[in-house]
């Protein structure tokens, strides 16, 4: 397993709540490759609940968008030779995400979110990821991820 | 405006991060009418931050898919000919949520989002919803919500 791809974003864009090791109270998913594929794991919290026993469709929804962003970081880095670390991650953002909710998420397990680059252009990436509960797949989800416009720098 | 359709689901539909209003920690969505079309607002918190200024996605697709669900609801109870408050809130549960990022969304401002059933079916509605902050329309959104399935309750 590499390093966390979002221990080597630039320190202006480290507070991500979904992601930012600088967030104080954020989620801090953490981004890893596993061969061709991207890991990260979470454990939701007792109050991510949608009903008693089930996950929230938006913590699953942020989970699976944060982790797309650093899979098309990662992606970037490796077209070019690079490992995680071996340069600042780049940076990207949510152009859309798309999830497909295929059964109830259960609240307790740690949830195992993989996904692929199948797409990785100089700006925009596509993503395919899914959650998993145990061996059971529980949402799907495309995502297009943009590299972030120079607008949006030291706002 | 009317009540707010999430103030009328059963008590053991209360708990979501999202929009239940027993869960201590969560967002409180509160949906209501307005018109032909629903509404709510939030203002976010200053942790809710993508990058310095600006609101992290995982907030805005947890924001449209609440409100997407109690819009669900509300048409539902609308198309059997009643307000909002006169029957329990239906149940629905997320299908599938598409998010469009159009332009980054400014962390400050109050967010107003705005939705309309454009299919209600015996099981699945179908929901547009806008997120805006200002007069600027920063993200939007189509979902599927389908009726809570028995499986789901009393976990």
């Amino acid at each position: 397993m590499s390093e966390a791809l979002q221990d080597h974003y630039p320190d202006d864009f480290s507070h991500c709540y979904g992601c930012g090791r600088l967030n104080k109270v954020g989620l801090h998913v953490k981004t890893c490759w596993d061969g061709d594929e991207t890991v990260s794991r979470f454990t939701p919290h007792p109050e991510h609940m949608a009903v008693p026993g089930y996950v929230y469709g938006g913590l699953i929804a942020s989970l699976l968008d944060c982790h797309a962003m650093a899979t098309a970081s990662a992606a970037t880095l490796r077209q070019a030779g690079k490992d995680i670390g071996e340069a600042p991650s780049p940076r990207f953002v949510t152009g859309s995400l798309k999830v497909d909710y295929l059964k109830p998420t259960p609240l307790g397990p740690e949830l195992v979110i993989r996904a692929r680059a199948v797409e990785v252009g100089e700006r925009k990436v596509k993503i395919e990821a899914t959650l998993s509960a145990g061996e059971i797949v529980t949402a799907k989800s495309e995502a297009l991820a943009v590299r972030m416009p120079d607008t949006m720098r030291n706002a």
